[in-house]
Formats: C-alpha cells, sequence, structure tokens
C-alpha cells in the first residue's frame, strides 16, 4: 500500500537550492493546510497563491512561509481588460502567477499533493528533484536507454553520438504521481480503484517531435526559457471545456520547446496526490476535449514554426495564428481561445518588460 | 553493491511461455557454462547456438538443454557464397542463428550475461518479461507518462488521445544490464569502475521518429515481423569496423519499424552483466564508428521509405540502395556493406520461402 510520507522532524531546509530565484504557485479554493507537511522542503522559498472562486473568501496559509496572494479582484486590477485571458473557477488560473512572478524558475503544485516517499520509505523532496532536472541538460535528439544520462552513476550508452551528448538547457521538469494517477474521466470511471504504486527511478528526456500530456500537478520550469508559452487557455466558468489547461500548454510548450531546441523532462520526482476528483463532474468538463484532442494533436504534431519565430513570444503569436487558422472550424471556442493567446502575451510583456541589454 | 541473483533451488519452469515458438540465440567462444545460472528459466526453450572463431574447437553445452549448434563451417555450407554476408569473429554472426529459425520469436544474449536480480532480491525471468513485452501492444505515436500503458496497475494517462489506445503491434523488446554498462570504450575509458546499480521498473515505447542505441546483448523480437532487418553487418574479421552491428541493426529497425508502423520497448528486464570488455581493445574496434556515425544517425533520421515498401524485405532493399548512395562517400566500407544487405536478404528468403496464403 502506498501512503504519504510523514515530515514531521524532518529540519527545514535552511540550505534550499536556489532560494532567491524561484516561486511556488498554488491555485487554490480552500486553506493551505497541506503546506504543513511540505514545511521541512518548500518553507524558504517564496509562494505565490492565485485564489480561485469568491474573492471575499479568506484562504489561510500556516505560519512561517513567506507568500502573494492574488484573487479575481486582484487579477482584475491589474491586468485591467486584459484580465479575460485568465481562467475563472479553473486551476487554469494559475497561470496567472507565472505571469507576477519575476524570478527564473518557477514550480508548481496542487493542494492535494503531498509528500511522497521513495522506495527506501524517504520522504522525496519534490522541489529539489526538480531544480536537479532543470540545471542539468536535456538529450531530446537521440534516445539513451539508460534514461537521463546526467545523472550520477549513468552517462549515455554504447552508439550514442559524440556531438549530441552536450546536451541542451532543460527548459521543464515534469513530475509524477504516487496514489491516485492523473487518469481521464473514462479512465477514472472503469478503474475507480486503481492506485499507481510503482515508483520508476528515472527522469528522461521527451524527444524531439513527440508530444505528451503536461499536468499541471507538479511540474517545474524555467521561466526565462520557456514561461511566455506556459498559458493555461481559457477554462472553467464560462468556457466549454475544463481539465485541458495544463495539456494545452504543455502541446504549446513542447512544440515551442523542440523549434527553438530546450529540452523538456519527465519522471522523477514523484509527489503523493491524495485526492481523486469526481469522475461525472470530470466528464462534464472534459467531454469535448475527449473528442477535440483527437483533432488538436494532429494539429500540434504538424505545426512548423517559421525560422524568424526566435523568441517565445513570436513562437506563441505563430501558433495563436495557426490556432485561429486550422482550428477554429472545430468549435467557435478556438478562436476566442486564439485571441486569449494573444492577449496572455499582452499581458505577460506589460509585466515583464523586456530589460535593456 | 549490486550482484547476480542465485537461481540454485528454483524450480524448472515447465510453463514456459511460448515454448514452441521461441529460439535462443546464442553467439559464442566459449563453453556455455553460464546456462547453468539459466536454466530454470531457459531450459524448456530450444537454443540455436552460433560459434564463432575457430571451427574446430568444441563449445561444451551443460546437459539437459536442446539446441543446435553452427559453427563457419556449417555457415558457408548452408549459404554457400552468400555465407559472405556473415561476419566472422564478432558477435555480428549471431544474426544467422536469426535466419535459420524456424519460429516467430527470438531471444539472443551474449554468454557474459548472468540473471539479475529485482530491488526484492527476486531474480529475474528476463525472457518471461520479454514476452510480455512483445505480446502487448506499443504506443509509439504519443508519450505516456506513466511509461507502458498496458503493464498491470498502469494506464494511459489523462490527455492521450482515445484513437490511439489501441496501440500497434510490439516488434522488438530491449532489455538492460545491471552492474557493467554497455559503454563505448571512450566512456570505459574514463569511467572504468562505473557500475549500474539503477534498477529502473519501466518498459517505453520509443517514440516514432526517434533513432536509439539497439544493444545486442539482452534483446527479444518478432521475427515474423521484423526479422529480415535484424541484420547485424559486416563486423570483425577483414573488416575496418566492429562493435557496431548490433547498432547498425537497430537503426535500420527503427527506421523500418517506424514506416511499418510496428513499435520498439525499451526497459525491463535488466540481466546482469559480469564482464566489461577490454577498452583498448573496444577502441581499436570502435574508433571508425564514432566517427562514421555522427554521419550515419543523420542519415538514418532522415531516411524516408517509399509508400511501395510495405514488406520488411522491400524496406530493407530500399534502406540499402540509400546507403550505397548516401553513405558511400564516407568510407568504401559503405558500398560493401549495401551489398551485403542485399546478400544478408537474398539469403533470408533463400531459407524462408514465403509460405502460400
Amino acid at each position: 500500500m502506498v501512503e504519504p510520507a510523514n515530515t514531521v522532524g524532518i529540519p527545514l531546509n535552511h540550505t534550499a537550492l536556489l532560494k532567491d530565484e524561484l516561486d511556488i504557485v498554488i491555485p487554490t479554493i480552500r486553506n493551505l493546510d497541506f503546506l504543513e507537511m511540505w514545511r521541512p522542503f518548500l518553507q524558504p522559498y517564496h509562494l505565490i497563491i492565485v485564489q480561485d472562486g469568491d474573492p471575499s473568501k479568506t484562504i489561510a496559509v500556516p505560519e512561517g512561509f513567506d507568500y502573494e496572494l492574488y484573487n479575481r479582484n486582484d487579477i482584475n486590477r491589474i491586468l485591467g481588460p486584459k484580465a479575460s485571458c485568465i481562467s475563472f473557477k479553473d486551476s487554469a488560473c494559475r497561470c496567472f502567477g507565472y505571469m507576477v512572478s519575476k524570478k527564473k524558475y518557477i514550480f508548481t503544485i496542487d493542494d492535494d499533493c503531498f509528500v511522497a516517499k521513495d522506495p527506501a520509505g524517504k520522504a522525496v523532496n519534490a522541489l529539489e528533484q526538480h531544480i536537479k532536472n532543470l540545471l542539468c541538460p536535456s538529450s531530446p535528439f537521440f534516445f539513451n536507454t539508460l534514461y537521463d544520462p546526467y545523472r550520477e552513476g549513468a552517462d549515455f550508452v554504447r552508439g550514442y553520438p559524440f556531438s549530441l551528448r552536450e546536451g541542451v538547457s532543460t527548459a521543464v521538469s515534469h513530475g509524477l504521481w504516487l496514489n491516485i494517477p492523473d487518469y481521464d474521466a473514462p479512465t477514472q470511471l472503469v478503474k475507480p480503484k486503481e492506485r499507481n504504486t510503482r515508483y520508476v527511478d528515472a527522469v528522461m528526456t521527451i524527444p524531439k517531435g513527440t508530444l505528451f500530456p503536461m499536468c499541471g500537478m507538479n511540474l517545474a520550469f524555467d521561466r526565462d526559457l520557456i514561461g511566455p508559452a506556459m498559458y493555461f487557455g481559457l477554462m472553467g466558468d464560462g468556457q466549454p471545456i475544463g481539465r485541458y489547461d495544463d495539456m494545452w500548454a504543455g502541446w504549446c510548450v513542447k512544440v515551442i520547446c523542440d523549434h527553438l531546441g530546450l529540452g523538456v523532462k519527465t519522471g522523477l520526482p514523484y509527489i503523493y496526490h491524495s485526492k481523486a476528483s469526481n469522475p461525472f463532474v470530470n466528464l462534464k468538463k472534459e467531454y469535448k476535449g475527449i473528442f477535440w484532442q483527437e483533432d488538436i494533436i494532429p494539429f500540434f504534431q504538424s505545426a512548423k514554426l517559421s525560422k524568424e519565430a526566435v523568441t517565445v513570444q513570436q513562437c506563441y503569436i505563430e501558433l495563436s495564428k495557426m490556432v485561429k487558422e486550422k482550428l477554429s472550424a472545430i468549435d467557435p471556442y478556438f478562436d476566442k481561445l486564439a485571441d486569449a493567446m494573444v492577449t496572455w502575451i499582452e499581458a505577460w510583456d506589460e509585466l515583464n518588460p523586456a530589460t535593456k541589454a
């Protein structure tokens, strides 16, 4: 049986890596008691809490954590009319936190995620592993059968071209989940009791040209390298779809990373995912996405960005035009989404003016 | 510390999966004492032993194993002038065993590979895992973050297109190695003491369009689906290169699997690799390959087979023409290799005449 780790008694990590260069973004509608368990690992870091739903509600944050909190009123005040690109009543709102951060790295985590145990029973410091993943290169151009060649005790195997061993910068670190796996509503309905108990001790680069389902539950990225592509789309209130926010971001991010020669890693670290969301509610949110992804994925698989697109923003604006042109035929929603993608970039650039060289 | 498993006392596997549909191919120059340790798992199967080097030498096979053995004289007698395509004094000779087999599946293993232990200390039945890998589908068109979705306790994650969940037939199962990792000579020289102690409990499909370094040490495949592409090239005696036999096969196999919509899996099972080969000897064998692969890999990455190529043989002949046209500029060796690829297919078809429908 898989259970979360007990972190009581683990001393606070005073030598926290990248303490001043990383923000933790948490979207929530409830008190953040889950942070108690994370205290030894996360307390040294600054939190950006994005409060979803009723802005008059007060969110309690455990003592000792350093944080800023934004509710819907704050988002509307800061972005003005551009606030329309930030979703409401959906965890997609978290991407507002990416935008207001001033740090190089982001770690985002859901409030139903707890500290996992490794097979030896040790509490997994998820953030530390994400940082390791982000700070060492990726190898997207050729597959290494012993997984991440940059990990201790591993290397490139025989037959791996030497010219590719320097690797490329890692933009994204995608972590996984023990206990409740990240299944769609149909799979949840069919396998209500399935739990993920398999701890796979691997980190790997997702090869160039291959898309993946990026989950926003336990995710870290380099904001300088890929931040403007981490838009979680229009979901939730007033939209025909939910639970595709992170998927949308993942498709866009991967296409842009492939174009710009950046790496995406997946695997460790695990978190312990405690609570399965309601599959009936999820089905209602997802069902259009389940249809639409059959067309969206081939669209992203064949999307080719131009040589002129050399910044993430330029890539993203190109993608938004393709979305408008190619996906609007599926549903008028994509027309609106394409516009929101442009608004997102405008808002990003407004809050993150280019620094003079 | 990682050690091989002890298999003394493990009862013989009388319900061996696919017992009558699988041959085990072993290239060797010495007595096959290593089979003693494999007895509980491999004794029910038929062995094809390809004796390399001096044909007058007698190879001892532990009692109770059912086998046929071919030395160089046998190969010359059976193939006549076409025997020129089978390497001598190199483990590349093993592919002769693939050709003379009449079974649907092949498992090939080196004689310095022993039974590995899983993290619980249990002896790993490598062949059983290979068979599981081959009998369940692959998912090459989209990445599944929880690895093989067909394994017990796993599935496709949220965002995986439903139209792709049926998967495709698996043609190849590539297993890994604990203890001595499969490093090239330069890496062996730089890290003489590195041992692989990380047991990664995963099987995964190598995505379409991604090449990988296929190692022949612990490998299984479906002969009906991909057999004619499993040519290990011209290596060893009289050739300018060695230790690229399996790599060559892997590049060809992956390009053809991608073209024909077949899957390639890697990961479990592990074997325990006991003996590092001499890095100085290896360097001599490899050094041209180390240069050449910088051009060969881009060649295979961009190789496009025609729609007319619908059988493995047709694909392979097309590839041989491309090799002649594009790689001969690197070295005249590739001209000879391209011819040998054609000879191999001719010999394969001679020994494996098409059955009438």
